[in-house]
């Protein structure tokens, strides 16, 4: 039996998120994502997942010492910020700036001391290309702002409203894990060789960057402003389909209902949209489930986490070009978790194929083939 | 049922390489590995790969032209050449720079023009960073050089002997594939999501840097330095068993007979090596494969293609720091046809997991925690 995509195939056991695609449900280590989004900050989900429970106080003020401790930015970063075109996709200056900050270093297996690390590099790697590419130099961090604040904080040297920091912070929640999508997954085939933390996650970021992954959150926001206004929306999403194009922000292999964090938020987006912009958004979302039922009644479509993603992180200022890297500075938490797990049970990831080619062939010599 | 490793898992179908690890046998695409290896050249194979055929002599023509056309240094590697530290691993050199090659390109989905383009640079970016460690510009390239010899003539400055040139030609085509190994399955899942040959390629390199995938071959050539002489071998290698070390170069999971690329490169190794060299290395081979079985007589272990390969290429004169790097000089061919083929039936990779953590939890409020 081939089971291409590897669905329903069991490859891991994990501790770490358990997506229940029947019911709707995410959970990370037993604790519902609702609960998450409204109760925790980001960094104490990245605590549960590195350590395996919500820190203490005094361990969370530990943990954001640690990580703060790294939001400078490395040495090795700067020639290649100084390198990479200013028109570089944000997501590939990243995939290059971490492969290079593991150039020179001596190999290592992956362990919690780079997991943190790197989770607290990252934004600041994607925050000086920014910077860079608009021609300004990285800001100098703070050590008084938490991971979602300090992110926005760096990119423009502003500190963001209760409210932003908020609203990224719920986002960086939502989109820390989700057990093994694809990127997470490639990062632990790479963990399986034994090799190291940026090599596993140049991996992760190379899959994430995929538009079937999360190369899809700016391609709805193009949609919305393509659309541009609530009675354009049937008209240009009717013509996408009968042009066969995939619209953006539906559907989910895992979910036959709906997703829990495209619930959560929607509703962030209510509060931290322009209300002229969330209408728009919604009328999108309601045309879009229409004409897809139309088109597919015996499917149940619902919308994804990448919809309202791309409303919430353009709510809060993000250029859109920053949104794919942007789950990424999410999804590092996670994957970080995954790579570690992955070597605590570890066996080389290696599946097999169904070969179709023909048999025995024999060799012509060169100048006798046609 | 929980499939660790994806073993014996059928995840897509492929007509590039058939392993029989029961038999011992290995074809491309129908050709038996020992009649590529005596007949054609490393240029022949990727022709087969990637157009399903052995070129006709004007099709082996236009693709030596095609390859010839992309081996000068692309702009964008100048400056990240210069920012590597010259202690750089070549593999983590190579990742970088391919990915830097994708930085600042407009963003397409894989295509043959980028498999034949890549696979040209990869060795002119592997030679340009070790002479660039060395202190020495970049090599002009030749059009009058076939692959292997051109990447040791860019790596020296000499034309190669013809027999050193056979013998990395011949190595080139024994590891240019093998069925879903995981830096070509690490390949597949990035390009399952519709990323591009860059992102794809980072991933695979970052799996073959792995030491239990391609970053074995240095550790052999470790291991028969480290004996030295036919009369330590013995001593040496029961002292590491007893140390709970692996011996490298033995045992492959896809093998229960001997494997065939292990066969010839034994045999290519006895006519290339020095013949101390050589004798050493049987000896440690024999030794190997004896305190192996009577340290677990039930288990079928082979010597594996890790083993000679590191023979041969320390005989053509390859420093041990690039054997991993030039394994990937080998394995362009086959990753760049697979994420061609995964693209041809694709369905994103994203398989499930075991959730085994704990099932219901209430947050509890940050200071009331324990």
């Amino acid at each position: 039996m081939i089971t291409t995509g590897l669905e329903n195939v069991v490859v891991a056991q994990t501790a770490l998120s358990r997506v229940d695609g029947e019911r709707g449900g995410l959970i990370y280590r037993g604790y519902d994502i609702h609960d998450l989004a409204r109760a925790v900050s980001f960094e104490e989900v990245a605590h549960l997942f590195w350590y395996g429970a919500l820190p203490t106080r005094a361990q969370l003020d530990a943990l954001r010492t640690q990580l703060a401790a790294h939001r400078a930015l490395p040495d090795a970063a700067w020639p290649i910020l100084r390198a990479l075109p200013p028109n570089t996709a944000p997501v590939d200056a990243l995939r290059t700036l971490v492969s290079a900050l593991g150039a020179g270093q001596p190999f290592t297996r992956p362990d919690l001391a780079q997991a943190i690390a790197l989770t607290a590099q990252v934004p600041a790697l994607l925050a000086a290309f920014d910077r860079a590419r608009r021609g300004l130099a990285p800001l100098a961090p703070r050590d008084d702002l938490d991971h979602a604040a300090h992110y926005l904080y760096l990119l423009s040297g502003r500190v963001p409203t209760e409210q932003q920091k908020r609203a990224l912070d719920t986002y960086l929640i939502l989109l820390a894990d989700h057990g093994l999508n694809a990127s997470t997954f490639a990062a632990r085939v790479v963990a399986s060789t034994w090799s190291d933390v940026y090599s596993c996650i140049t991996a992760a970021l190379g899959a994430l960057k995929g538009p079937l992954h999360g190369g899809a959150p700016a391609r709805v926001l193009d949609m919305l402003q393509a659309i541009g206004a609530a009675e354009n929306a049937e008209r240009w999403m009717r013509d996408a389909l009968a042009r066969q194009e995939r619209l953006m922000g539906f559907g989910h292999r895992m979910y036959k209902t709906a997703d829990p964090r495209a619930e959560i938020l929607r509703d962030l987006a209510r509060e931290v949209c322009a209300p002229d912009f969330f209408a728009l958004a919604q009328h999108v979302e309601e045309t879009g489930l229409r004409l897809l039922h139309e088109q597919r009644p015996a499917e149940r479509i619902y919308t994804n986490v990448e919809f309202y993603s791309a409303a919430v992180l353009h709510a809060v200022g993000l250029p859109k070009d920053l949104f794919t890297a942007t789950f990424a500075v999410a999804r590092m938490s996670g994957w970080t978790a995954h790579i570690l797990e992955q070597l605590s049970h570890n066996r080389i990831i290696r599946p097999d194929a169904e070969y179709v080619g023909p048999l025995v062939q024999s060799v012509i010599p060169l100048d006798q083939r046609k």
